[in-house]
């Protein structure tokens, strides 16, 4: 299925009017609208391709109906997000689950619906029929050698499916860790994880990186070989200038400061990209923007003030992708308020007004300093992302507009209510 | 298969020497000894049927060998871990997992393996097949009147279940909750959570009790309708005398003082039991003890104290059970060190010097006070545990029998390799 | 200091006609907008007396200047905060840091500044000069029944206090608890503080309340004799029905469900009141809304839901009251800073689609329940609070106009710069 | 006030025979005796200067009697916790509190009571008297260069006083941080912070070194400036080799494996050393052991396996101090309840079976090297550690000795009832 382009813009025809009210009142209070606008049209968030399907927990998953049954599947509707916000330019693709058979013909599907590949990501945490070691005690820190060349040569090969799409990046999230104490030697778990990454880093193109994700617990609950901000950028500094660290905003303990830490992985030049999503507790995977949007908020800021610190191209310098389960939820419809929920946070820094912050900073006007903060953040910036969505052909409401075209029905006529996406 | 006596008296003589000289010496220090021992030989923790086979996370599974395949062979397990450690005389089934399709052949099995049955759970937190309504927006709070009723009758259903068996008590733990702000009525998701647990309280026998468990999060990961020991207590109150509140240690915010609600749910006559397991995070399910053995201590030392002052029998007036999820470790081996945790800490609570305690709180004494808990818990109890156990013809060293006796391997032997037991 | 109106008269002109052009905007998507402007026209928050000088902690504390330095001076400073809001027409006092030595004059003088006197604090977490028995291990909980009942005769002296003021309300907080396991038997010390509580609930005039607060730590670090709402909310029942629970929003467990709370007291009919303010860790007392807004909102959500389902008077039903720490911005501006921050998220509950969310709860649509209350929250309802100050004769912008009015600069002339007000 | 020595051994002589059979038969499971009671004569743990008297919290402080009035009289005491415990046989001062005006006098005092000079503590927390610029908004990293340069003045003159007494460490810990989202701008203040330590860094002698503290948050309770392990080793890296990482057990987020992150450290050679403390919530600032004993022992585990890996010596390589606050018990009591607490734990990781837990480890074996662990730590070591340091000429039992002694009560009658100590 793909949405025809004059649905899109019948849509957005019956709301033109309000919008432009609303654009015109918002627009007094910008400085600079046009560049905003330009921004917001430019940025683009990567759908991975196993948040197209119902997500679940360990107690159970509840599928939704019309999920994708094929990678083919999974790129249209990527193509359905991006028909609709022209923010979702590309997928992220995770080997095993979406091994691309016939990577030409997959790749020009992908150009036909406005896509490109984003970074590859390798799976190590399960096992797979016919694998010839087991992942249960770890993979690229695993005790035994052969288990570690097994998950390094993964790791290869999904470097190669990459190279065959035009992917630049290898994405690598580890679950190794240990449940229990005494299980791990934490030291040689941290050798043998490097070890097993430099591996991988010298089979990386020229042109490539390879992303190093953090987590500090869960599916190990005792500890994490890869466990925070710090043993990431230790290892991506060993491993040389093509590695850097990767924030998923769920890996976190709670009361970390997220913003800290992006400001400090910008400045030291090794912020490889985000995996968004929200929560309250732990790695709960939510809507990002859907718990906490002050916070989201307070990263964005950072985002802008330490990309142009380094003068970084907002849009492609940073690795943007969506990473949360949709359990309850409509994949798709979530999917559309998360690239709503970012582009909004992201407008509203823009509107920060730098010079000020910088002066109340230096006059230590806390606040002052909040005042300006929340300015920006109270100011409803809605009519910017809807007016940088029109631009660039894409819907004022996009979340709406699924609704009023009824996308989902339409994929469950041709797909059916009993479908299984493959993931999480 | 089951374990020859012979064969644990023959382990146990190995070691009789050295464990009858530590005897002799921990003995020394225990003003009451043979009260201790009579204590801890008639002390039992329940085995939930789903504990016998490997657990998993979200993020997937990784079977062990030998896992009961049938409700019999699990029986068979608890059995196995009953004759080492001669402290889980019972078994807690749960429904749908293990519906006993020929009750009296189950407990006449049971029976001959020394075992009887615990509180029976209900499941309506995942969609059976044929299953008319999902559970997906929950159970016993649910929006619509006709889910709650299917829910009920699930559990009455249950109760019959248990009825044949034998056991006198309905566990309730409901995963009812949302995941996003707006998605529920809080006021009206208790409500209906109430009027739902008054139809089942209605329906137990005279004889019988209903635990209601609470937990803050998961699967539900912004609200949960039975969220906290208050909620639990509240809706425990409503109901009358049969229900009451059951902890699972690992169903609490980080911080949470849990011996303080042991405390004042057993003053207010409303402790129905517990799930025993660790956890450093959130409810990992962890082997009880294995993470933070104080806490356990602290936790038994309440309730030694708060028995007593009901005059309550530590034996049968609280519902022990285990609940983890043992998900990298041979399960029977995981649930042998479980209890014998639980018997540690519950000797070292038994050891507590009583009076010297009150004086020292009478004084705020607070050094004193914390001298006299860790004179009681670092005494090595291990003496008196394994003499608990040789008397009640249990293994001097459960765990360590278990492997001398290579009693996986024989089930892997019986079953196959490749099993999977109904669970998590 | 008093400000004179027409100072802010003058200040409000400079903005009106942008106000207007906003308010007319933003009055376009409000169904009734002279319902929500005149419930924000009567919304009043206490001010603590407290929270008039510059907070520390126990690291240290940097004062500010123009602190006021007497009761008369602090009523002064609340005085200039109505004035510049009109919506913080009371004060709540703290015995013995606020003693009103002369409660006629104090009276008549809050009456000039449009003040009354919201409920009054007693304070046994501190000893003071020439005390008789020292509060080092606890008050109303106290193991000595001595201490007890000079705590409860403190109360019962404070309810004194405040009855001569025209309060109606007690505040009760304890620091009651324990700092290592085995200091408290936890069951006496909830007995001991019910009984106190009972002793002063006796002293009560026939139209007061007594508002029973709860903490789970600090300053007490392993336990707190009133640790959460259940403790809290166990007290309140036994009390009797002119006692109920206060809710601090600092005093919860990191991912407690605030508004989940909120919502379980209201329906028990037993939420006293509020006492804001935001935190990232504990109880920070940082400025209510500067940490997490989406809370506060959220817990907006629950209050209009649910006093609406009791039929409650949003202004007068409930205590509000902000209790803050300042610790490095000028506490005033801060204060403004908080009633802005409150009636921003008070507006946004009330412009949320009540309608529509039920609907929206009643399908299980769970993604368009978070767009209903995402399209109230993204809502810049500042004109609404603006035009509801305007209407009163508050400031269109108070804390602009506390700045544009020099209001420090003026106290410092007045008061000096070297002056430390009472409190923490 | 000193204790006799044969006061001290009259005391040993009533608990000798006793102590003598728990030793022979601890002895029995102990491989090399010898060794571990040669490690554990030889290990000393430094006491602060400011643990000496009562601490307090934000809400108040409520003192002890007899509490040391002067720098010698801190001598003194920790010259009577070293007579009892022969393991303390430091003093870490804390400038400007304890300022030694006469370091020759000051240092000989020392030397006759067996005692040398830790790591000298700096303070630029709090603002002294007189003192030109505040710290109100930090120091290290405030955004005025003359209040840096007045604070990296203030390490140099800490430096100096330390070089007098013969310390050889400058310790380091800094407040600095926000309070408010917008107050700081993160990269700035860290750089203003590196540049700040490397001025500090420059002054420090040849065979000094400076040791960089971390913690999340208090007193600032948004951002800290030095919040994790991975910003302190990052500022420690670019300082150069005589810096490295000082870690407070205190100063985590709830949650975070302490353990592991030493053992990176120890890896990356840059663990400087310890404060102990023990916690439940933040930074409680409880005795150590006394919360989660486990921890410690696991901790310990860590550090004799790092260390030995890199061929360390235990007792002189890492620094080793107490930093808790003492608010409701004797100081001196707590502090040798502290040293005790540390001194077990040490015992219990010395006797883990290192090889048994490295083939279980090889194995994957995670039930038997929970086995393992639990072991060594299940053993009640009390006579191990007894026996050190009654071959040291310590007390058997410092704790009781210190009661049985009536030291406090001599230390009233020399000093008064109401002696208040600098420090928190």
């Amino acid at each position: 299925m793909q949405i025809n382009k004059n649905l899109i813009a019948d849509a957005n025809q019956q709301q033109l009017k309000k919008h432009q009210n609303k654009l015109a009142i918002a627009a007094e209070d910008v400085n600079d609208l046009e560049t905003v606008l330009q921004k917001l049209s430019t940025f683009n968030v990567a759908i991975p391709s196993w948040a197209l399907g119902t997500g679940g927990t360990r107690f159970g998953r509840f599928s939704g109906g019309g999920e994708p049954r094929t990678l083919e599947e999974k790129l249209e509707d990527v193509g359905l997000i991006h028909a609709l916000n022209r923010s979702s330019n590309s997928i992220s693709l995770h080997i095993p689950w979406d091994i691309p058979d016939n990577a030409p013909a997959i790749k020009s599907l992908a150009t036909q619906l406005g896509l490109h590949f984003d970074a590859v990501n390798s799976n190590t945490f399960q096992d797979q029929a016919g694998q010839k070691h087991s992942y249960k005690f770890g993979s690229l820190h695993h005790v035994d050698k052969a288990v570690r060349e097994q998950a390094v040569a993964h790791n290869i090969e999904v470097i190669k499916y990459g190279k065959d799409l035009g992917s630049k990046a290898l994405s690598v999230w580890l679950s190794d860790g240990s449940n229990f104490p005494g299980q791990l030697n934490f030291r040689e778990a941290f050798q043998n994880t490097l070890e097993s990454l430099q591996s991988i880093y010298s089979a990386l193109p020229d042109d490539w990186k390879v992303w190093v994700e953090y987590k500090p617990y869960e599916p190990n609950f005792y500890s994490t070989t890869i466990a925070d901000w710090g043993q990431s950028y230790l290892l991506a500094s060993k491993l040389g200038p093509k590695a850097s660290t990767l924030v998923d905003l769920g890996h976190h303990l709670q009361g970390t400061n997220i913003e800290q830490i992006v400001s400090i992985l910008l400045m030291e030049g090794k912020l490889a990209g985000f995996h968004f999503n929200d929560s309250k507790y732990g790695d709960d995977d939510l809507t990002v923007g859907s718990v906490n949007p002050y916070q989201l908020f307070l990263i964005f800021n950072e985002l802008v003030e330490g990309m142009d610190a380094r003068n970084m191209n907002h849009a492609t310098d940073i690795g943007w992708m969506i990473d949360a389960s949709h359990n309850i939820k409509d994949p798709i419809e979530d999917l559309l308020q998360s690239v709503q929920a970012i582009k909004i946070a992201y407008a509203q820094a823009l509107l920060v007004d730098k010079k000020a912050l910088k002066a109340a900073q230096q006059n230590n006007d806390v606040g002052l300093a909040q005042e300006i903060l929340q300015q920006a953040y109270r100011t409803d910036v809605r009519p910017l992302v809807a007016e940088a969505s029109l631009r660039t052909g894409g819907a004022l409401d996009p979340v709406g507009t699924f609704r009023q075209l009824n996308v989902r029905e339409n994929l469950i006529k041709e797909r059916g209510l009993n479908t299984v996406a493959t993931g999480l």
